[in-house]
């Protein structure tokens, strides 16, 4: 199945983001002002579908600008990684993934060399990430073995990771085993990757997905149609505080109400172990446009005000478990936490 | 300031909702056919103006058809009545104010006096909104006398009633008392009530405004960013569950998790002496092309099914109290709810 970055043939191929979900488009990124523009408009969005894109945005530079020799290399080497980081600076799976290949194809003593290092690094990110959500995605058919009507938030799947996903590589994962899955699927707004991406890529795989507008989230609850919520994360503390798209809160809250297990999935490397609880995690507000404008429509006034976070943090005690690529992390989190992130290579 | 419905200078004059927020248009509808075809557009939507714009629809009918004799002028009176109803057949308030209407200008012996038996029984039917509107926001002004960041959820004010509305009834009531008082509105999707008329009509109205998503709700609960939520209700069984606009129960669990107050404003008349419980009320569900499509835009594939249920339930036991134009009914709301359906004329 198309995921949302690969390397193909030699080529850095993407699935673009803004033209689903009317039609599936795939474009080769041939320079590195291709993989900037991709990057900054959205064409690659999901953190790791993004560290991707821009691990071999790299070798697309290399091959792109090459050198006659080591010392020219290694300048472009810079200029290509600096160009490439600044496409989203708050990204930091962009940074981490282009500062990695980078290191690996400065070793090189000459430019083919150079080249082949970061063909080779890039492909270790990406082979990572894969493999990944690989290990996500048997913890959780495990873990969910008894749950068949899942009700996921935003778009954690093959559109927003290299492989098939975090929350929904769980669902790839049941469905490749051939147990029975439907999977609720919020809008999430304002955005939409419920209904842009997260619908289009599982009508796409064949597995059944009901759409639901955020608000719609509680009832669905409420009356037994879903049995479990599985959901990304884009940042945990250490003690269980989860960052997640906007909305995740909610949905945690809701299922406590209504006695449904809340399940957050996700790499360890979404853990972070500088952050101590929930409160030292920052939140990003997006631009109001986003809310008052869909396309060309105008969906409000100019004078309202708009508050328009791009995450919530779900208190851990609301958490049932933490599926990750280590394994499936039950309570006490902080011990559990602790004990995963030890073991990390 | 402008409300849904009026009656001004012998014509009926309404507030077109499918224009705004990019502009106030207000238009006389001079026949029926203009009045069945501005129901059905949803150029008025709101169960109250509903029933307040047909009323006049039959004043506006028999002054289209008239009848040179009583025989005559009450059969157009029976077409026109057929004719309006079949407009929403499903808008109780529409065919209870037509056929009060109808029935008060029946009465007449002559084509005049039936046409001024039928204005009066149509003003009476928007003065009584109106009241009902007034009496709610006074009571509601003096229950949140110390709350002053309201969140509130779908429309509820002039745009949805002949008066200033329900939930915003009490908002406005605030305003006018000089009292200070800052909405936080959803954008209620699909429909974007929220967006497109709650935040219209403040801004109009000179009252700070901020929109954010459904999703974003518990967000700002958790946040301490609002301090009460207020909204309308569809309908109210005996035991005081509430059945409203999809997403009032995300409130009010959301509402109970962060210790804030859960209002519901709405008048006796939405209270169902027949709905023992929340179990006796039958929700509608609307077609999956509101949550797939927005204006010409598709926003998801056609292969995904769509859940899109008009109205939620809220249990009782989540609701702070009931701020009804008969008073404010505290817990236990069997007995509350009872002792105010007693009272009423």
């Amino acid at each position: 199945m198309r995921t949302a970055v690969d390397w193909r043939d030699g080529c850095l191929e993407v699935v673009d983001q803004t033209a689903l979900p009317e039609r599936l488009s795939v474009l080769r990124l041939a320079s590195v002002a291709e993989v900037v523009d991709a990057l900054r408009r959205l064409v690659v969005r999901g953190a790791p579908a993004i560290g991707v894109c821009a691990a071999f945005g790299v070798v697309v530079g290399l091959d792109e600008r090459g050198g006659r020799d080591v010392a020219e290399a290694r300048a472009g080497l810079g200029r290509v990684a600096a160009e490439l980081e600044a496409a989203r600076p708050t990204a930091v799976n962009l940074r981490w993934a282009v500062r990695r290949v980078a290191a690996a194809a400065g070793a090189g003593t000459d430019p083919a060399a150079m080249r082949r290092l970061a063909l080779e690094e890039a492909t270790r990110i990406l082979e990572e990430d894969r493999a990944a959500c690989r290990r996500i995605g048997e913890h959780g058919r495990a873990e969910l073995a008894s749950r068949h009507r899942v009700l996921t938030h935003c778009n954690t799947g093959r559109l927003a990771t290299a492989g098939l996903g975090t929350a929904l590589g769980v669902v790839y994962a049941k469905a490749a085993a051939r147990h029975p899955v439907q999977v609720w699927a919020t809008e999430t707004r304002p955005l939409l990757q419920g209904s842009r991406l997260t619908a289009w890529e599982l009508v796409d795989a064949g597995i059944p997905v009901t759409l639901l507008p955020d608000a719609a989230t509680g009832a669905a609850m409420a009356q037994g149609l879903v049995d479990s919520v599985l959901v990304g994360c884009d940042r945990v503390a250490r003690n269980g505080d989860t960052a997640n798209k906007i909305g995740t809160y909610n949905l945690a809250v809701l299922a406590r109400a209504s006695g449904i297990p809340f399940y957050v999935a996700g790499p360890l490397s979404s853990f972070d172990p500088d952050a101590e609880d929930g409160s030292a995690i920052v939140v990003e507000e997006r631009a109001g446009a986003e809310v008052r404008f869909l396309g060309g429509a105008r969906l409000a006034p100019d004078g309202a005000e708009v508050w328009n976070p791009a995450f919530d943090v779900t208190p851990a005690d609301l958490v049932t478990a933490f599926v990750t690529d280590a394994g499936v992390l039950r309570p006490p989190f902080a011990d559990s936490i602790a004990g995963a992130l030890r073991g990390r290579p």
